[in-house]
């Protein structure tokens, strides 16, 4: 029968991503590789009991096709927690609803982006969003970082260098606030740096915030949307890090020309209009409770995932200590490969990171760095593994603490 | 202000559909516009208790991003489904659930097309793939169909024709089973020539099967999926028709070359993880039974849509009677412009239909073609609506009975 099989070779789209086997992913029981949010605290009562009102009030509407834009009482919801929390004032006309923020930024990246485009990011950087400019075969270029963000002179020089190539960036993207990997948020200085360089080259932004909510201390920052005066700013945010990831529900908003083309890329029509409701009538008088519950037990986790990594890893290693979001980025020894040894170690001792080349724009950089997550596990089980992961790097002749 | 706008000109991606506004829907109350499903026996009960049982058994997983395939048993369960309804042996892991049945179709286009593409498929066919289509600039070229299937010999000619042109097909679409919009179901004899072109050109088929559980009468016709022994058919398939299309689920299953690349591209991650969990619920246990109740009511619905136009359009038009599906396809004669007129009769007597051009590849024949749907009203609304529909065009002077 072998010689009888069909062949698509030579029918695979040219500029289609590789091909790539269904992956197999080993979790660890301490699970600080995916940024993940509290399990124990999910909402999953109010949930329940906000799609059952839904599907009471309007449980007919399940037998429709919604709005492209999906469901809109959830996107005027978004609207005015834009308008509260962000200073970020639009419609909810002006807002589309996706799959997480993921499928958002994939509509982002289909609207904008030829092969060979040139997108500008931070050093160190979100792999989902990775993946999505490679998907479009883009020149991802990093842009130096450091505690405030990116360094506005770096930025300067990358933009020059591309326009010098007949290469205009098409744009920034930028994790503003609690930036994933590094932790950091950048200042307002910084982000008034970004967008004077985005006027000045005429070089849009698209700014993920999917973490401004989750802040454990201190004042926020505006965010650059609302900073913007010209209509040079993409937005995107999420529900996943406030109600759940499951949900996949998240949003976009941007100007005219860039929604109205997103709006016919998007992938699968409406967003789910199942999940919408739910999330719809438990967010609204739920959600701002919730949020101060959540950041209440994860600023517990945060400190305990630093305070065992000073305990554990002393001066042989730093890391961030960030007032929000869901990770600490660690830094080993120039030559330590965490990479090379990040399967080992999970079978090892059971704890799980990802290593820096997962969010290097050029896949190779930042062997010497991991992303810890202390969303999922426990404060006791944070420093359990924590503890772990010292011996297996001790192991491995890379801890000389 | 108005000069200091950042213009998104020059941005937007070369290949980049055309930006459109969100549409603006007016529906009829008697609306046989879209194909919608009976909305008074939606299993809303069902779908809750579903829900239910599940977030108290693995609630605590909405916290999880998961497997990009999406939700493992409900690949399962419509593995089992697939084998014993339509002869397709396949495994969970040949499954990837995505937004309804558009999204596995937007995956699989990705996958496959480059711009300038050729595509062969019904002249008159399902506007949601053609608009998958345009959206990678493809190439379609629709094939003349009788009451059994598209013509074997216009298909060979076609895929000759384009061959001599150096443009391969790359696929082969069609809605074997009570077609949309025509209404007809392609004979195993028809369904035997697509598969001997198929082979001896090379040229792959995309079996969108997402009415097949929708039969009022008659023998089921074998898939083609299950009739090829090579491996060149991809197939797709959805739970909108047969639960609802708010739930946004649907599957497909392909050889591994093209699952391989369609997980890749694949917008949004996993499919939403709440509604999966619904659905699976439900549907072990449920769907069987629903399937029957849905097709006692829907039977009942395209009977009296069937005896209006006979009662109302007499001999001055032809329509189909489908065994199955949600629509019949009005014909009136060739001067009529049904297009012109849909607005006007959509606002005088407050019925909606779709005409022919929105199902035409070329976007323009058809005019003289209407499509009906009769899930949604009923019975006693599709009487009323029909007749007003009759009214309606009598006036506008195009039917004459």
């Amino acid at each position: 029968m072998a010689d009888s099989r069909f062949s698509f070779e030579g029918l695979i789209a040219k500029n289609a991503p590789e091909a790539r086997d269904a992956p197999v992913v080993k979790r660890g029981k301490y699970d600080f590789a995916v940024a993940y949010p509290d399990p124990a605290s999910l909402p999953i009562d109010g949930l329940l009991d906000g799609l059952r009102e839904a599907m009471e009030q309007e449980g007919a509407d399940l037998a429709l096709y919604a709005h492209q834009s999906g469901y809109a009482p959830l996107r005027e919801f978004v609207a005015q927690k834009l308008a509260r929390d962000s200073g970020i004032h639009v419609s909810a006309d002006d807002i589309i609803l996706g799959d997480g923020s993921g499928q958002p930024i994939h509509m982002i990246c289909e609207t904008l982006l030829d092969p060979g485009d040139v997108v500008l990011t931070e050093d160190f950087v979100y792999s989902g969003t990775l993946g999505q400019l490679r998907r479009f075969h883009t020149d991802i270029r990093g842009i130096a970082c450091d505690q405030d963000g990116m360094l506005p002179d770096a930025l300067e020089s990358a933009i020059k260098n591309a326009i010098g190539q007949g290469k205009k960036p098409k744009f920034i993207y930028t994790i503003p606030t609690f930036q994933n990997p590094q932790g950091w948020t950048a200042t307002k200085g910084r982000r008034e740096a970004m967008l004077r360089l985005s006027h000045t080259y005429g070089v849009p932004i698209l700014e993920d915030d999917c973490y401004v909510d989750l802040r454990y201390e201190g004042e926020s920052v505006p965010s650059i949307y609302s900073m913007d005066d010209t209509g040079s700013v993409m937005y995107t945010g999420s529900f996943s890090k406030i109600i759940a990831p499951g949900m996949r529900l998240g949003y976009m908003t941007a100007p005219k020309p860039i929604l109205d083309v997103a709006r016919v890329v998007k992938s699968g029509g409406s967003v789910n209009q199942f999940a919408a409701w739910a999330v719809h009538r438990y967010a609204t008088g739920h959600l701002d409770e919730h949020i101060v519950e959540i950041n209440n037990i994860q600023r517990g986790k945060r400190d305990a995932m630093v305070a065992a990594l000073g305990e554990n890893f002393g001066s042989a290693a730093e890391w961030s200590e960030p007032a929000g979001g869901l990770f600490v980025w660690l830094k080993m020894q120039e030559e330590a490969d965490l990479q090379a040894i990040r399967d080992k170690v999970l079978d090892a001792v059971d704890v799980g990171y990802q290593s820096g080349p997962l969010f290097a724009p050029d896949g190779v950089s930042g062997k010497n760095y991991a992303r810890l997550c202390f969303g999922y596990n426990t404060p006791e089980d944070i420093r359990e593994g924590i503890a772990r992961l010292a011996d297996a790097f001790a192991r491995e002749g890379i801890l000389n603490a």
